[in-house]
């Protein structure tokens, strides 16, 4: 199948909105549950076409004649940040890869998962990381498969998380 | 006990430098596993204390008059960093919560995240979040008494990682 994958500007916001609200969870996806994400239209221009944006992305898209039924030539994303590590330095941060259920099993996911590979090599970060649920064995696998590590299970980390809430809590005691 | 908490400043890489390369587990440790950070001073001074730093700091200080055995007065840290979330939007990341043995049970590992929070809350961060090797259960309790969620055991989320040399590799196949 015919696709090509470029950086997401302004103009794919309305597409990026429509992808990452998705509930369907995806083989390829390095989201780790079901999203439900908060990120408006305006957060996605705001946060992520700016200088120095907080988030960047990649799109898939296929030529018209391959629109989807829905008539959509953006048919996947990989939604990424820069980050930061005290034992490495500069990492890249994948926080999610999607591509459409009529589009999958074509290699567009593994090309989206390459692409930031390439950006993150080439921003000289030494590690690439992100979640993965425990249910969702097929993306386990594909990860795996593409010489990725399981850090929860090799190693045993686990993830903690601290409210919004629970933090003006604590910070107010 | 008496100690203070503040900013760290450029000042203060050396005393960085000396706690992030500790190797000894700490109780409030936020560092999942045994620490070998490859942060040089230079990159401490440089990753740190620019424009948009990579990286942000909390030194825990006590008077001359109680400084450690060894002369120290810059006696723990906090070091943490912003990142972005497609769930949450702004979240902080605490990377390592460190209080050197002869300090500990005095409240300054509990002030240093509480300040940690307060920063999180200050800058509209939604979530604070990090990593706990399973077999630190000093840490997990502490943190799950302080509000925390342990989402790997909660929700079953894997972290994964992929290293640049794999990054290389993969982003050339």
């Amino acid at each position: 199948m015919e696709f090509s994958i470029r950086p997401a500007t302004r103009d794919d916001c309305k597409d990026l909105a429509r992808m990452l609200r998705v509930c369907e969870p995806s083989i390829l996806t390095g989201c780790p549950y079901i999203i439900r994400t908060n990120l408006s239209l305006r957060n996605l221009e705001q946060d992520g076409f700016r200088e120095n944006p907080f988030f960047h992305a990649f799109i898939a898209e296929v030529p018209e004649q391959h629109k989807s039924k829905d008539g959509y030539t953006k048919i996947g994303l990989a939604f990424y940040i820069f980050s930061y590590s005290m034992t490495t330095s500069r990492t890249i941060c994948l926080q999610m890869l999607y591509v459409m259920d009529e589009f999958r099993g074509k290699g567009v996911g593994k090309a989206l998962f390459k692409k930031v590979t390439q950006e993150g090599v080439a921003a000289r970060c030494k590690l690439l990381h992100f979640k993965v649920a425990y249910w969702n064995k097929p993306a386990l696998g594909f990860y795996v498969s593409q010489g990725c590590h399981d850090i929860t299970t090799e190693r045993g980390i686990h993830l903690m998380s601290l409210t919004r809430h629970a933090m003006e809590r604590l910070g107010q005691s």
